[in-house]
Formats: C-alpha cells, sequence, structure tokens
C-alpha cells in the first residue's frame, strides 16, 4: 500500500481524498497556490507544499512543481481530484516517468477517451449504444434523405464548422428535411464559409444518466448503478441524485451491463464514469467516458455503502475488486453549493465567509472546504459545499433536503441555496419529471421583484 | 397526523426533534428557559414560548408553563425527548387530561417500569431474565448459604440500607461467605443503623448492553438489535457503539427476542430500551427499561437506516408497526462531546465557544445544538454534541472517529474530544476487550504533565 499520497487538486476534493487517505492509514501531502494558503485542505493534510501563485497555469497545471512536491516529500502516488490535471494524459505519462503512481487512467486511456471520434469509435467496437447519425460529412441532399431514413426522424442537421445554434436544423418529417437541408448549408456557408453538413438522430426530452463504474489492473469491472444529473445549467451540473427517478430496474441493468462491458473492453483501471443520454422511449445512447473521480460521486458512496476514493486508491494499489456490482439500497441527492447569485444570473461571488453554520442529524452529509472566516479567492471554479441527504425513499430524501438547506446558514456571500430551496418545491422536479432542458424554461422566483 | 408538535425539552434532542417534524411536514412549538434564548432549537422551531427562569424546575420541569405553551400554541402533540419530564408518569397524565397527546409512555407504563422492584417482578413474569439472588431481606447465615448454593458463586453481599460501597462484600468460594456475612453485616450495622442483607449473583465482567424496541398501539413489537454502552463513567456513558464487539448473532436473537416479549408481555408503545448485563459467559440479565428515546438512539438508526424519532410519532399517532426485527447492516459509533475538562476529573466547562468548525464527509453524522458565538450555559447537562461515523467494519468506524474527532474544532471551552481521541487508540477499546469496568482502571495521559 501506498505510504504518502499527494492530492494535486483543491477545494473540497482536496480534503475529500485527504479523509479517506487518514481513515486508511496513508500520510497525505497538500499542494496549494499562494491564494489557498488558508484553505482547509492545507490544514488537514500532514504536510502542505506551496507550488505557486493563484493563476492555475502558475501553480495547480504546473506539472513540474506538482512532480517536484511529490519528490521532495517523498510521495509515492498522486491524486488528482477532479478537473486540472486529472485527465492530463501527459501528467499521467510525466508521473509513470517519476516512478509515481497516478491515481487515475494510463496516459494511452485517456487519450483514447479524450478525444470524442475515437471515444465513440471505440464504444461503437464494445458494443455501446452511441447516438445513430453519419460518420462524417453527408455528400448530398440524397444521402442525407437515405442516412435520415435509417437513422429515423427526429434527425438534427449540424454544420461541422458550427457553434452557437448556427446551421443547426431539427428536422421531424420527411416532407420537412429538403427546405431544412438547404436552409442549414446556407446559413452554414454564411456563417463559417464552410456548408459541410452531419446528422445526428434527435434525442427527445434527453436526460443525462451516468453509470459509475470501477476497473481493477486484472481487466475485471463492475458497475455502482447510475446517477441523474440532468438539471443542469449551461451544461454545468447543478444537482444529481440516484437512483434515477426515470430508471427501471431494466433499463439499469442494461446501462450497468454496457458500462461494464465498455470498461472491461478497454480494461479501464481505477473509477470511471460512463455517461449516456436517454430519451423518453429509454433509448441510451453513449456521450463520453470521464476517466477520473466526478464531483457527485457521493451519492453513489451514500446508497451502496462503498468509499469510491478508498477503491480508486486500492485499484491503483493492484488490489481486485470483487466483480460483483452495485444497486442502490437508498435514495440520494446532493445540491452543489455555489458561491453564486442565483438571483443575478448566477454570478459568482467570491468574498469573505462571515458567518457559517452547517447543517447536520440524520442523512445528513456535508462535504466542503470552507468554514467561517475563509475567504474565496476569485480565481477557482465557485462551488464551496457539496450537501447530500439520503433516506428510504426519494421523497424523504427531499424533504431532508428542504431541512438542511433551512439549517444552512452563510452570511457574507451569496450562494446558490436560494435555489436550490425552490428546486426542492418545483412541482416538475418533484415528479422527478425533468430533462437537461428542465433548466432553459424555468425561471425562479426573485423576492426581490 | 399531529399538525403541530410541542417539545418540552431542549439542546440537541429538541432539534432532533424538531428535524425530524420539518421532513414529516408536522410544525414545532420550542418552549425554552430565559438561559437557552439563543439557543438554536429556538431558532429552528416554528414558534417559540419562553416558559421561564434558567433552573429545570423553573422551566423545563413545570408542566403547568409547558401545557399552558402547547395550549396556547394549539399543539396537539408534546415530545418530552430524554430526561426533564420525559418518564414522568404524572407529566404523561396530564398531558392526556388536557387531550394533548404525549408521545411516549401512558402514565400507567411510566410507574410500572420506573420502580425497580416492580419493574423486576413483571419482567420475570414476562420469562425474561433477572440478576438472580433473594427475594428480599435474608434472614440468617443458614439462608445466605442456601441461597448462594442456589444462585450460584461469586455472588455479591449487599446491605438493604447501603450505599457507596459499604456493607457490600463480593463472595467468591463457599468458605468464604460466612466471615464476609458476618463482617458486612457488622458494617452495614455500624453505617446505617440497620443489618439487613440481601443477596445477588455477582455479575463477571459485566457489559451493559440494551436493546432498542418499538411498539405500537396494537400489541406489537420489534427490536432493532443492541447498542453496546459499557464505557461509562460513574454510570454516565460516554461511547457507544452498534453491534456490540462482544455480541454473537445467537444471543442478538436471544437478548432481541426476550425484549419483544418484554415489550409486548406489558403492551409497551412506543419507543423503548431494555437495558441488561451481560457477564463473561454471555448471560444476560434485565437492569431496567427506560420508557423514552435513548441518547444514543441515533447508531441504531444509521445501522438499520431507520429514523427513531420518525416513528415514535408515528407509533404515537395510532399507525401500525410493520413488527419485522432490524439488524445492523453497518458498524456505528457514537462519541459524546461534552462541554468537560477530560484532565480535571471531567469538571464542566461553559462558557461560550469562540470558533467552531464541524467535521463532516462520508460516514459522519453530528446532532449538535451549539454553533460559533454561542454560550453554553451552567445550567444544564454538559452534553454539546454527539459525533457518530458509520462504515462496513468496526475498525473503519474507529479510522473514520480518529479523523472526525482531528476535524473537530472547538475553541473557548474545553471538551472531551481528546479523551475520545485517546479512547479511540486505547488497547483495549480497538480489541472490543471493555466491560462497565473499563473507565476504572484507565488513567488518560495528559499532555501537560
Amino acid at each position: 500500500m501506498f505510504k504518502k499520497i499527494l492530492i494535486a487538486n483543491r477545494g473540497e476534493i482536496a480534503l475529500r481524498v485527504i479523509r479517506t487517505c487518514r481513515e486508511m492509514g496513508i500520510k497525505t501531502v497538500a499542494v496549494y497556490s499562494t491564494a489557498d494558503a488558508e484553505s482547509l485542505h492545507v490544514k488537514f493534510a500532514d504536510e502542505a507544499v506551496c507550488i505557486g501563485p493563484a493563476p492555475s497555469n502558475l501553480s495547480y497545471l504546473k506539472m513540474a512543481n506538482i512532480i517536484a512536491a511529490a519528490e521532495i516529500t517523498n510521495a509515492d502516488a498522486i491524486h488528482p481530484g477532479y478537473g486540472f490535471l486529472s485527465e492530463n494524459a501527459k501528467f499521467s505519462k510525466i508521473c509513470q516517468e517519476h516512478n509515481i503512481k497516478f491515481i487515475g487512467a494510463s496516459p494511452e486511456m485517456i487519450d483514447k477517451m479524450g478525444d470524442k471520434a475515437t471515444a465513440k469509435a471505440t464504444m461503437k467496437a464494445a458494443g455501446v449504444p452511441c447516438v445513430p447519425g453519419s460518420e462524417g460529412i453527408i455528400a448530398d441532399f440524397k444521402e442525407a434523405q437515405k442516412l435520415a431514413k435509417e437513422v429515423g426522424y427526429p434527425v438534427m442537421l449540424k454544420a461541422t464548422a458550427g457553434g452557437g445554434g448556427k446551421g443547426m436544423r431539427a428536422v421531424w418529417k420527411p416532407e420537412d428535411l429538403e427546405k431544412a437541408w438547404e436552409s442549414a448549408r446556407q446559413e452554414a456557408g454564411a456563417a463559417f464559409g464552410n456548408d459541410g453538413m452531419y446528422m445526428e438522430k434527435l434525442i427527445e426530452e434527453p436526460r443525462h444518466i451516468e453509470i459509475q463504474v470501477v476497473g481493477d489492473s486484472f481487466g475485471k469491472a463492475c458497475h455502482l448503478s447510475e446517477r441523474d444529473c440532468s438539471v443542469q445549467r449551461r451544461h454545468q451540473k447543478l444537482t444529481e441524485e440516484t437512483p434515477s427517478p426515470f430508471m427501471t430496474p431494466e433499463l439499469r441493468e442494461k446501462m450497468g451491463n454496457a458500462a461494464v462491458k465498455a470498461a472491461e473492453y478497454i480494461k479501464y483501471e481505477g473509477a470511471g464514469t460512463v455517461e449516456f443520454l436517454v430519451d423518453k422511449h429509454r433509448n441510451f445512447y453513449f456521450m463520453e467516458m470521464n476517466t477520473r473521480i466526478q464531483v457527485e460521486h457521493p451519492i453513489t458512496e451514500q446508497v451502496v455503502d462503498y468509499d469510491l476514493i478508498r477503491e480508486q486508491i486500492l485499484v491503483a494499489a493492484g488490489v481486485p475488486i470483487s466483480g460483483k456490482n452495485y444497486y442502490p439500497q437508498l435514495h440520494s441527492i446532493e445540491c452543489r453549493i455555489n458561491a453564486e447569485d442565483p438571483y443575478n444570473d448566477f454570478r459568482p461571488s467570491p468574498g469573505k465567509i462571515t458567518v457559517l453554520h452547517s447543517p447536520g442529524g440524520h442523512g445528513v452529509r456535508l462535504d466542503t472546504h470552507v468554514y467561517a472566516g475563509y475567504t474565496i479567492p476569485p480565481n477557482y471554479d465557485s462551488m464551496i459545499a457539496k450537501l447530500i441527504t439520503t433516506a428510504q425513499t426519494r421523497e424523504e430524501a427531499i424533504s431532508k433536503m428542504k431541512r438542511a438547506l433551512d439549517e444552512f446558514y452563510i452570511e457574507g456571500i451569496k450562494t446558490t441555496i436560494p435555489f436550490h430551496r425552490q428546486l426542492m418545491d418545483h412541482p416538475d422536479y418533484v415528479a422527478g419529471n425533468y430533462t437537461t432542458k428542465f433548466m432553459e424554461s424555468w425561471v425562479m422566483d426573485d423576492p426581490a421583484e
């Protein structure tokens, strides 16, 4: 087993990793930027090394400084957390070269899953369903017609050079295809000087449902069921839950098996997440695979009684997994508490926390790196806490979340607590009736208005 | 279901009850003494009524004030918590007379279980094992000899008027009985002017293991397995755990069945605890029954996923229980954090909490009513928090407790955190090898010395 792990990250995830290391009797090294000198991960680690000034490219992304910190402190492994260098193939390789175990994916694996086209081709080869569509640019309208028939309506025409919705058309019926094809091409040509088009099946009422997997160094993988992360704002997840209210035991079995098959096909080692889009007919399509721990991993831990960070460490140390899959025994919800003003377009609200009272009691878990008197630096991600409630039923988990949110006092900055309070009362959320489009239509009540 | 519950208590248990009420959608009324105006239970309840000055007999024990508060606020039920009026037959009766549901035992039940002799006789009749011994005062040495033979050595001679160990003798062999009998009688006569003696079987290496039961208004009861509360100091529990490291599946079955039999025999309604002494041969003997929620109830909740306060409320509202028993799926430990100086004979240390940082993360539960800036009044029990860790194994729960204790920062007062830190490292505790005598021999390391 490792003697000392350096955590190449900050904030709650650095603290999260330190906690498990302490419980396992493994020493820890924190690294920090000058802006993070007062952070809890620095206080709670056994050792701490300053690796540079606030901008991430000068500290948390500065590979040489991190490797030097590991060598100076004799750390025999590095845990990258999420973000920063967690999916950086070069960093994974440099760790290898320095004989420091990178607690994450191999450089080859990161490369393979990091490139969308390669990832999709690999998953197809593994037999995992991907969104059907053209293999590349469509030659002409005739081919578009043929392809749309194969893929099945509705379809989405997309400009290969596209962005911001330009050159994009949803087509619901065969008779609308020609007009859409012409206008999309014209728009793309005018906007990008490139009228190349490709086609994908349009996913109706899409839900973002991901499967947690763990693979070991013996080629064996297991899944830990799903997390529903459909409540998103501009592709940022706001709250997650497991089980998904949209899940059925059959679909879980199918998606879980697909994810395990994928992980074993690529000989995936460590904790990873296979993200899927699920349409209203419960067809599911591979989106991407994250070769690291996810922000929302605690809800899985809560419902299957499993420490995912511990498992990452064990697998990295060469311990085999049992191979059995894990199914949710309870219901768990996570609300990401961000230092943002939900009444002001979620604008970041860094600054000093003057008063902090944490919620507690039965079924409440709080993962946070902040404390009363702590100043949130403006340089990083605005997430300051993950509030997680767990109960026997979804209804109870929501009730528990509401009372925990009510107990959570943070003064000095704005937070997304009021957003989550309203979300937990939203009829569509309460009914479990939400897709990734949910936040596009919802306008929060603003008490100031 | 009740619309509004008044909580006739303070501190963490008042907050605990409020939390479950909120989750169930039931309104709450806090009552408080003038010393508790700044307490969290006052802030988090929907309504709060001041019921008098600090001394308990003028507020938390003042039945008229509490009933008046319930009537003014239209509360339809009262939850008494633990301590104070929770096992007061008169209060239970007064609630009945005012048509307010007392969420606890009936006056008759409290009377029956509150008197030691009646409780023991009832349990004997229900077939629950009690400590064998004389029925009353022993006539003469001949009878003592006969009884000791029946009961089996070792036995304990006790002065009927006794106290403080005077007139008490442990007798291990028949040949020692006469000398012990004479000297004990003389000592008792000299000390109390009464040389009446009775006899009990001496429980070797006693462990305090209690069984949680819940009974409904239809005469059905179930058990939720055991809690080991053997780590005590002057009969005050310091830490508890479940499962007991001394337990076997067979013993759990026997003790659980005995407790359920007892509860059903007396038609017990609500949550209750049957306390047993268990000797080194795993014989168990009824000690007493607490007709209320226990301080240490959360560890049971953690390992069986069951909200005991919710169940108390449901049963009081006439909802039947399922009748099945609950068995620990995990391991959970509670450390009682008291405002006491463990290096100074556990002397109370009330005062203002200047800094507070709560531990968190996976498997950590904190039940507390204090916060940074809160002043602990000198008038009440010194318990300020219950720190509970839960994991798959005892070893992991201990590791988790150690790291949670390390994260727990309280400044401004002395607490028992250093005591628990040492306890979690004590070889006998780690080995699960402790009895109620554990604290008599252990001398803590004092860093100041």
